[in-house]
C-alpha cells in the first residue's frame, strides 16, 4: 500500500468528512507507515457544497447586490477558482428559500433572477465555465428570472413583455432573445443537479417541490400548466424538448431553463465536486480509496458520494471499500463495484450511540486498522 | 485459499457452533467455490462439552452404576474413545451439584466418590489416559472422595481410616495408600479446567465457590481450613506443593486433589477439546482459521475457545480471524495474535435483535464474504 485515498461524505449529524479522514489516516499509518495518505473532503453536492469548494480550492470570492427571489436587494457571494475561468455559484445565495420568511413564501411571484445575476457578473469577469449548486431555491420560474438576468424576454400572445414568478409560465408564447449577449451562448454550464423529476407532470417540479415553497392547491396546477406549456414553447423556439428529461424539474425548474437554453449539463452533485478538486488525478495510482457515508443503502449506488466516487475509481480500476455506520443492501452494492461494504459498529447500541462522534472516530480506526491487518497479511502471500 | 477451518464457538442463546460453520461455508464457497471447508463445532470445554465430544468422536458409551454425591446410587455414563485408549469423564454426572435437590447440598458431606469409581472402572478396561471435565460439583472434598474410590485412605491422628465428605479434610494427618493398584499410577490424568482459583484461602475453592454448592459461612471457614491441612499432608508425602497452584481450587478442589496424587495436568478446557478431537491435524496446511463467540473481548484472550484455537493455530503459523456479535478490546486481541477482530452488526439494534439467529446468520455470511472479497482482491496484487 503505497497510497491510499480517503474521501467520505460527512456522518450527517455526527463527524465531518475531515475528520473521518484524520482518523482514517491515524488506522493507516499504524498499518503501513509509509503510505501516502490523501484526505479529501467531499460533500454529496447538496446545499452548500459547493461554496465550500471555494475557499478549500482557495478560490476568490466575490459579493455581489443582486434580486432576491422577491427583488429585495441581497448581498451574495459566489467564488472564482483557477484565476478566472470558473464561477462556483450556489443559487440559494441569491434565490433561496430561506431567504424569505414563511408568510413570504410564493411560487408565483418568486423568481431567479439574482441567480441570473451572480452568473452575469461571473461572465462579466471573464469566467466561461459556470458550476452551479441549485439546492433549496423558494421558485418554480422554470429559471424564467435567470434567463431574463441574461437577457432572454419572454413575451404573450401580445407580444408585451411579461414580467417575473412561476405566474408568467403560462402567458408565454414567444421569446426574445435579441439582447442576449454572445458570451451567455459562449459560456459552458455545468449544474450540480441531484434529482430526477422532469419538468411537468405528476412527478414534476410543480406538483414535487411547489407546495414546500408556499403554493397552496390551486397555484400548483397553475404552475404545472406554465410548465407545460414553457416547454412546449422552448420546444418550438429552440428545437430542445426538455419536458421529459430527468432533472429538467430541479429547483422549480431552472435545471430546464438551463437546459432549454443554455450550454449546460445536469451532473449529479458529487461528480461536479469531484471534476472541480481534479479528483481524477488525486487517485491516479491509488491503491485503496476508502468512502461512506453515515448510512449505505441501495440509495447508495444512485448518485450519492460513495457512487461518484466508485465511478471515478472504477475508470482507473481503483478498488473502493465503502464503510458506513449503517449498512444494507450489500450484495447490491458489491454488485455496483464496491470491493467491500463495511459497518461500523462492535455491539449492539441505540441510533443515539451510535451517533456519537467519539465513538463513531473509533470505530472507523478499528474497522480500517482490522482490514488492513488482513490485506497486509494476504497481499504477501500466494494463498 | 485452498483450505479454510470455520471453529467458533456458539453464540450462547443465539445459533450453534455448526450453524456459525455451514453459514460461513456458504460465505466462503461464494468467493472461493473450490476452497476446502473444514467446519467445527467446538465448546469451551464447559461442563456438557466432554460428553458431546464422545458421540462426535465416535466413541463407546459406558453406563456405571456409581455412588452419587451423598452416597445415593446414581446411574453414570461416560465414553471411551479411540479403541479402549481414552476415556472421557464428566464429573458432573456422577458428582455434580444438580444431582441434590437445594436442601440437600452440603459440602461438608458431598463427595467426589462416584467420580473415582468412574475412573476405576475406565481404568479396569483397560484406558491408561483419562480425560476429565471437572464443571458443576457439588463437593467440596479436596478431591479425597476420588482418591478413596482408587484406593487411598485418609487416617486421622489416631490412625484411624477417615469418612467422606469436605468435613474430613481438617482431620487427616495420614495417607495410606498401600492398596493403590498399579494401573492408578500408570495412567495419565487431563483435566479440563477453566478457572484459576487455589486450593484454599480467600480465592480457593471454599471461600469462592462453597456458598453456591450449600455451605453457610461456618463450614466456609472449616472447609478452607480443612484445604490447606490436606495441602500441607499432601506436600509432607508426596513432596507436591499444590495449594497456591492456579487450578488446584477448581471442583471444590479436586484439580489439587489431582495434582497431588496422580500423574495429572490442568488444562482449559478448550485445549482438552481440540486435543481430542486432533485439531492439530485439522488446520494443517490451512490458509485461514475463523474462530469466534458471541462476546469477544479481553476475556477472550484468557482460555475460551478462540484463544485456545489461536494458540493450536500459532503453533502452525495459520492466521486466525475472529468474529463475535459483540466486540470490545480489540487491539489487545490483535496484540495475543488474532490477524483481525470482526464485529457482525450492519446497524444500530437492540441486544434482542442482535441476537436473532437468523439475523446473525446473515451478519456472519456477509462479513466473511466482505472479507473474503477484499483478501481476494489483494492477494492477487503487489500493492
Amino acid at each position: 500500500m503505497k497510497k491510499i485515498v480517503v474521501a467520505c461524505d460527512s456522518f450527517k449529524g455526527c463527524v465531518s468528512s475531515m475528520e473521518i479522514a484524520e482518523h482514517a489516516e491515524i488506522a493507516i499509518h499504524r498499518i503501513y507507515p509509509e503510505c501516502m495518505v490523501t484526505k479529501i473532503a467531499v460533500g454529496d453536492g447538496g446545499e452548500g457544497t459547493l461554496s465550500a469548494l471555494v475557499s478549500k480550492l482557495k478560490g476568490e470570492l466575490v459579493t455581489c447586490k443582486v434580486n432576491g427571489p422577491l427583488f429585495d436587494p441581497v448581498l451574495a457571494e459566489y467564488g472564482i477558482i483557477g484565476g478566472n475561468g470558473t464561477a462556483i455559484i450556489e443559487m440559494a445565495v441569491a434565490s433561496g428559500l430561506t431567504l424569505l420568511p414563511m408568510g413570504k413564501r410564493n411560487p408565483m411571484l418568486t423568481s431567479t433572477f439574482g441567480t441570473g445575476e451572480l452568473i452575469k457578473d461571473a461572465l462579466g469577469k471573464g469566467c466561461r465555465k459556470i458550476l452551479i449548486g441549485i439546492g433549496g431555491s423558494a421558485t418554480n420560474d422554470g429559471g424564467t428570472g435567470m434567463l431574463q438576468a441574461l437577457g432572454y424576454n419572454f413575451l404573450d400572445n401580445k407580444g408585451e413583455k411579461l414580467g417575473h414568478g412561476g405566474q408568467i409560465l403560462n402567458s408565454i408564447t414567444a421569446i426574445d432573445d435579441t439582447g442576449v449577449p454572445p458570451e451567455v451562448r459562449e459560456a459552458s454550464f455545468t449544474i450540480a443537479c441531484d434529482v430526477n423529476n422532469p419538468f411537468s407532470g405528476s412527478n414534476g417540479a410543480a406538483y414535487v417541490y411547489a407546495r414546500q415553497k408556499g403554493a397552496d392547491e390551486h397555484m400548483i396546477l397553475e404552475l404545472d400548466k406554465g410548465l407545460k406549456n414553457f416547454a412546449k414553447v422552448i420546444k418550438e423556439n429552440n428545437n430542445r424538448d426538455i419536458d421529459g428529461v430527468p432533472g429538467a424539474g430541479a429547483a422549480g425548474g431552472i435545471g430546464g431553463g438551463f437546459l432549454g437554453f443554455l450550454n449546460a449539463r445536469l451532473k449529479p452533485g458529487i461528480e461536479v465536486v469531484l471534476e472541480a478538486i481534479g479528483f481524477n488525478e488525486l487517485i491516479e495510482e491509488a491503491d485503496l480509496i476508502v468512502t461512506g457515508e453515515g448510512k449505505l443503502d441501495a440509495q447508495t449506488a444512485m448518485g450519492k458520494t460513495p457512487a461518484g466516487i466508485l465511478k471515478a475509481a472504477k475508470k482507473q480500476g481503483v478498488p473502493v471499500i465503502a464503510i458506513g455506520g449503517g449498512v444494507e443492501a450489500v450484495e447490491e452494492l458489491n454488485r455496483a463495484g464496491f470491493l467491500a461494504v463495511l459497518p461500523l459498529l462492535p455491539y449492539p447500541v441505540t441510533l443515539q450511540q451510535a451517533m456519537d462522534p467519539k465513538f463513531t472516530l473509533e470505530n472507523i480506526r478499528r474497522t480500517l486498522e482490522q482490514q488492513l491487518r488482513i490485506i497486509a497479511f494476504y497481499k504477501s502471500k500466494n494463498v
